[in-house]
């Protein structure tokens, strides 16, 4: 029996949940590798009617939903409303991209002369990969976990999910799971569409599992590289899409504290501590010039920073490990403390913080990604030594500039510099609060992901699909999208790309 | 001091190449490092200009470089020839690729108001990796080795590369390799924009080294995975593109028999030795009714196969390893030789040979691929037979399907069942021969490929590229593709598919 806890309180009571057994996780990949077919062979719009219907079910179970979530997570009720509204539209944006199709990337090249001699019809297509497993992270119940962004992208592609209920949240995950077959079911699914699995030996034998084609994981680098281990022992090995781990830089120039260093400082505090600082793109580490205006921004965020209430992290281990890692960068070579905020309360609860280093102190002891409320700042004096100091920096998902409008030049030289160690550029603004749209791009250089992929936004479907080829085919057997006289995609024909009509 | 085989006469020489250095390939890498920010800054007119000049190098030299590969491949001239033309055409393809823009896939999401709140603006680009190793293999001393399809590819995505020339066509790949310098010196290349490093430990070496963001490597499955060793014990990992093994089934059926039996058996026998069968996509195995159309398509095949000379096969390894496969397949369950070729001749010269097997004794001791002149039947009286046998072939290249015009049902059962192991279906003809074209995928299912990718046709471009995002950047830090006034390439602007203009 699966037990939850409550990290407000510590409180941990039983879920009333057991484990997987072997024979029903045989039963629900069997009944996932069934429904793969199945699910390839409907039509687009059925399968935009699926994504729709499931984002009908969560709504309509919201004030379940964020009832549990609270008391699994301790994360507040603005934030998980705002949050399950942010899965539903996810759900919805998909479902508009398999109406649109061009993420099938349809393509034809007709028979012909070529200036290699006759060239056969081809016909390319994405096609599904088969049965997916998801494991969600523990910080965001709904958007990266049951019903989030890998499910979504995963049933877009036209493939079954099977997801593993994260220990932190176990009754969010089954309610979650609850709506979306309830979702499934309405829209005539077939039964293997969505599944689920508890425990760890499950999730472990999930991804071992011969019938599961790729894995969407979000979480740390450690459980990443258990999952990796399991692949290479397969017999087939398939694709491991991991978010693990960000400290996302901040790149802060003297102009831009002339020209608004309180409004920044205050905007920093909020991404460092909203949501208890447990976000992918928090960002934990923050270049600032060194004198007067420099230590005054230090000084506002410290203030704002040290004055907060205690922050209820999500659990037990998340708990923990964020209190190692503040000791170990606080341990580090010249850290100072700037500011701790209250500690104590109940449960989970951790203190927020503000530390500093000087730049020639800075090294990789102080880029270790602390999952909480703290950020460290860098002092700095001329942009060189930041250009020094971004080598040390692991591969993020995010990098933010604050540079004024009339430093240009630097703008450009400081991009350049942290280009190569990030997936998404800001410029101003803060990298907590991920937009969900056809544009964005979640992913980044090792270890923040594989790099090649993005887990957020309508591009992360081509994670579950795979290229495949018709080659002087009848049309009774070529997809609908690929023949002759379909207009409905997008299609790039004899190199020429041609919009749907 | 390494040295080079001609394999028609089995006499080595001397090749006049000594083994890459670590020093020397420090060099190596750190000039294509060098080299890689300067290639992403130029844009895609000269980027064009860079592969159509590497083709016209290839040209001008293509007397010596088909002279010495014919020396070092045992190949005939009119295959070399075609291969030149090949490489020279994919080239300008991916020039041509290149200039139309699209495989950036642009995307602009304006800032606005949305349905969870504000959202900023956001803009998305492939970019390069960095610099890329190729690995290239022996039995396309052009089209699949310095020049080939993944040297194109990394180009066009922006990428330095560096190639490990292949120890079975040492003095073609040096002469190959001048030819791509030229190319690049004449419009102005950085120096590190294409490499070459000599030995197995260079090649190691290479893959280890920090400055490598990827791997694209055409060869055996073991080869692969000591190169994926080698990755996992580097500090960050990189992909490995690998296009490794490919047994190709082919299905024929009754109706096919019937409708022109005579003409498929002899094109089959051009398919499985053409190039003394050493394509990746030799048709490896035959599903063939049993009953008297089968027996004399089987025939037909034997006597066609039985009367050819021995074939000159590519080298020491490769005739090994093809005469040890032939000895396991004879020696499985059920089999008999139903037509040998003549052997003898000097060299590694191999006999091409025809087996059988019935489908009741048909098991995936079967399925080895014989890289060289050598096809295996299986014998079925039932599709449903077919259906299982299918269950033990391993992932493919390709599956073709052989059936009359008037078996449109059972065609389209056949494509169902083969589907799930191939990357490319095709319906008559045969697999040998891969277009070069914008829609064509080469890749499927492990162990063909990882199947998400492809090594051949204008799409392989985006396994050198990653995802980017800038977020409210200003105009001038954006990639031109990105500002808000051009129209060069296609662009995805909030969500709605716009073309160049």
């Amino acid at each position: 029996m699966l037990s939850t806890t409550n990290p407000t309180t510590g409180v941990t009571t039983d879920a009333g949940i057991v484990l997987t057994t072997d024979a029903e996780l045989d039963a629900i990949t069997a009944a996932a590798a069934a429904a793969a077919p199945e699910l390839a062979r409907r039509d687009r719009d059925w399968r935009a009617s699926l994504l729709e219907s499931m984002a009908d079910a969560l709504e309509e179970r919201r004030a379940d939903l964020v009832d549990v979530a609270r008391q699994e997570t301790g994360l507040g009720d603005p934030r998980l409303n705002g949050e399950l509204s942010r899965t539903a539209f996810q759900l919805r944006l998909f479902a508009e991209a398999v109406r649109e199709g061009g993420f099938l990337e349809a393509m034809i090249d007709h028979a012909g002369d070529t200036p290699l001699g006759p060239g056969p019809d081809v016909r390319r297509l994405l096609i599904p990969l088969g049965p997916v497993a998801v494991f969600g992270s523990s910080n965001f119940p709904f958007a990266f976990s049951v019903p989030g962004g890998d499910t979504a992208s995963a049933l877009a592609a036209g493939n079954p999910v099977v997801v593993k209920a994260h220990s932190a949240h176990l009754l969010t995950s089954r309610l979650a799971f609850e709506a979306l077959r309830a979702g499934a079911e309405r829209v005539g699914a077939p039964a293997g569409t969505v599944g689920i699995v508890y425990g760890q030996s499950a999730g472990a034998a999930l991804v071992a599992h011969p019938a599961i084609r790729a894995v969407g994981f979000t979480g740390s680098l450690g459980a990443a590289q258990r999952l990796q281990q399991i692949i290479d022992g397969r017999e087939i090995p398939i694709p491991l899409y991991g978010e693990l781990q960000s400290v996302n830089p901040v790149i802060v120039t003297a102009g831009a504290l002339t020209a608004n260093g309180e409004a920044l400082s205050a905007g920093l505090a909020g991404s460092v501590t909203g949501s208890g600082g447990q976000l992918c793109t928090k960002p934990g580490l923050v270049f600032l010039p060194e004198g007067e205006a420099g230590d005054r921004f230090a000084e506002t965020l410290a203030a704002a920073i040290g004055a907060q209430p205690p922050h209820v992290l999500l659990g037990e281990r998340v708990h923990e490990n964020f209190e190692r890692v503040r000791g170990e960068l606080q341990s580090a070579a010249g850290v100072t403390e700037l500011a701790r905020g209250e500690s104590g309360g109940h449960g989970y609860s951790s203190a927020a913080a503000v530390l500093s280093v000087g730049i020639d102190d800075f090294s990789v002891d102080h880029t270790e990604e602390a999952f909480g409320p703290l950020v460290v700042l860098v002092r700095y004096t001329d942009v060189s030594q930041v250009e020094a100091g971004l080598r040390v920096v692991p591969g993020s998902l995010t990098a933010t500039i604050h540079a004024a409008a009339d430093e240009a030049e630097l703008t450009a030289r400081i991009a350049e510099l942290v280009a190569p160690i990030a997936g998404r550029l800001l410029f101003g603004g803060f990298p907590t609060g991920v937009r969900v749209s056809w544009a964005q791009h979640h992913g980044g250089p090792w270890p923040a992901t594989n790099s090649l992929h993005t887990s957020v936004g309508v591009t992360a479907i081509r994670r579950f699909l795979r290229p495949m080829v018709w080659q002087d085919a009848p049309e009774a057997v070529l997809p609908a999208e690929l023949r002759e006289g379909d207009r409905s995609v997008p299609r790039r024909v004899d190199g020429v790309l041609q919009l749907a009509g």
